[in-house]
């Protein structure tokens, strides 16, 4: 998917919701549990009754590499799901990847070749011919972790290193490789107010917003100091929403917090 | 398995050596896509023929994802067979993950409870929060990267933070992380010299060594500088090992170039 098209499904849908798809059993509807595939069970009934008020859907390959096989072939289940019914909307493989270039490569090949996915995210740790390998991909993206939303963001990613810290390094080194068009890049909510700063670095780019919600950030700072012409954000919910409820009426209280959320991003983009 | 465990097998087999199963189908011997699990055939002729020779193996995960499903499948077999047949064995899911907590709880769930992996790779990007998850499971360990043997490794890894650089950072800051003990690191042998310094931060830690080999590393240098009374080291060769030749006496082909490793590594050990 172009960037544009994610810019007109935006304007199109009054939001930049993007839902997080981290499915645990243990949180889910347990009248799900005696479905065959109750991890995908429970996707599906969420984005039945969210797409309307979302631009992205986000799964963390964590939760499904946590039930093996299974795990995976719910995951399998998932995008197949979204690439087929809703193709309009993009598709994020969390999986915070990242290696040495030849192993990139079938990374890369597996989340946004095989699996179909339009970006997935990669730490950017081990540099850049890490991270290149999944920039080849034309009308895919590559989101790299710059400062994450967790209290470990404060451990390395805001020291300072020759002279500034090491995630705006990351903002600015990253610009410079081959494909650069084809990042974005991932900013906590929780430091809301460093997005002021981020945006004098890379002014255009998309950035996707954990945090809101569970973790604490706030979307009117995060619109205030991160929002582009082209919006140039999507903020990411995930257990806010998809564990609204454990009732069988789950998937309607999902999407009562999701349209809200829309609501608000709605207000902001008509401002 | 315990660190004492890891020690007692080097000092039986005279041998630090770690394989990475790393299986690309276009490199494997063509006769195998016969087989039903041609992944799974592969791996396990290499360990039949090898195992003797090394304390360790390593699949790492992009290869078995890039097949989906069916790679998953091969990674499982190929954890199975090695726990089963060959549990005196050293097993490392390299991974290079890293999440905010609980969902770094679901990786180490994962790898070291349900694959029942002894030990996963993992990226410092995320700080301390994001690795602890792994550090709880006794007897197990977490290998951090700190230097990779990639060129990207001097994008950031040996910048300087705060008077020294940021790998030297990890190493120190992780110490100090709950479970610390189960704590070892990945230095690239492309960076040999760097060694001396890193045993002053982490005297006594195991270290994952990969880039001898294909990477242009070499032993001697890399025991020089990184070798400790309880030699520390896990030196790991991927391809040179594995894709010594592709005709139908690969396995052996392997166990030549593995004999050739561990009778340096013997000659090291026993200077």
């Amino acid at each position: 998917m172009t960037t544009q098209h994610l810019v007109t499904q935006i304007k199109k849908k009054n939001s930049f919701l993007c839902i997080g798809l981290d499915v645990d059993l243990e949180k889910i509807p347990q009248h799900l549990l005696a479905e065959e595939d109750p991890i995908f069970a429970f996707n599906k009934a969420i984005i039945d009754a969210t797409h309307h008020l979302c631009v992205a859907y986000k799964p963390n390959t964590a939760f499904y590499e946590a039930y093996g096989l299974k795990g995976w072939q719910s995951l399998e289940k998932t995008i197949q799901y979204l690439n087929k019914n809703h193709p309009e909307i993009f598709t994020i493989a969390d999986a915070k990847r990242g290696d040495i270039g030849n192993t990139s490569r079938m990374y890369a090949k597996a989340f946004l070749q095989d699996l179909g996915f339009d970006s997935v995210t990669v730490a950017p740790y081990m540099g850049k011919d890490s991270v290149e390998p999944f920039l080849e991909f034309k009308d895919k993206h590559t989101i790299l972790l710059a400062l994450t939303s967790n209290d470990g963001a404060f451990d390395f990613q805001t020291k300072h290193m020759e002279g500034r810290e090491v995630y705006k390094h990351v903002l600015e080194t990253s610009r410079s490789w081959r494909n650069a068009d084809n990042l974005m890049y991932v900013v906590g909510a929780t430091k809301a107010e460093f997005l002021a700063d981020i945006r004098t670095i890379i002014p255009n780019s998309f950035l996707l917003v954990p945090g809101v919600g569970a973790q604490g950030g706030n979307l009117q700072e995060v619109c205030k100091y991160g929002m582009t012409d082209d919006v140039g954000l999507l903020i990411n919910s995930s257990r806010g929403i998809i564990y609204a409820s454990n009732d069988e009426h789950f998937a309607e209280a999902a999407a009562r917090i999701a349209a809200e959320l829309q609501q608000e991003m709605a207000a902001i983009l008509n401002q």
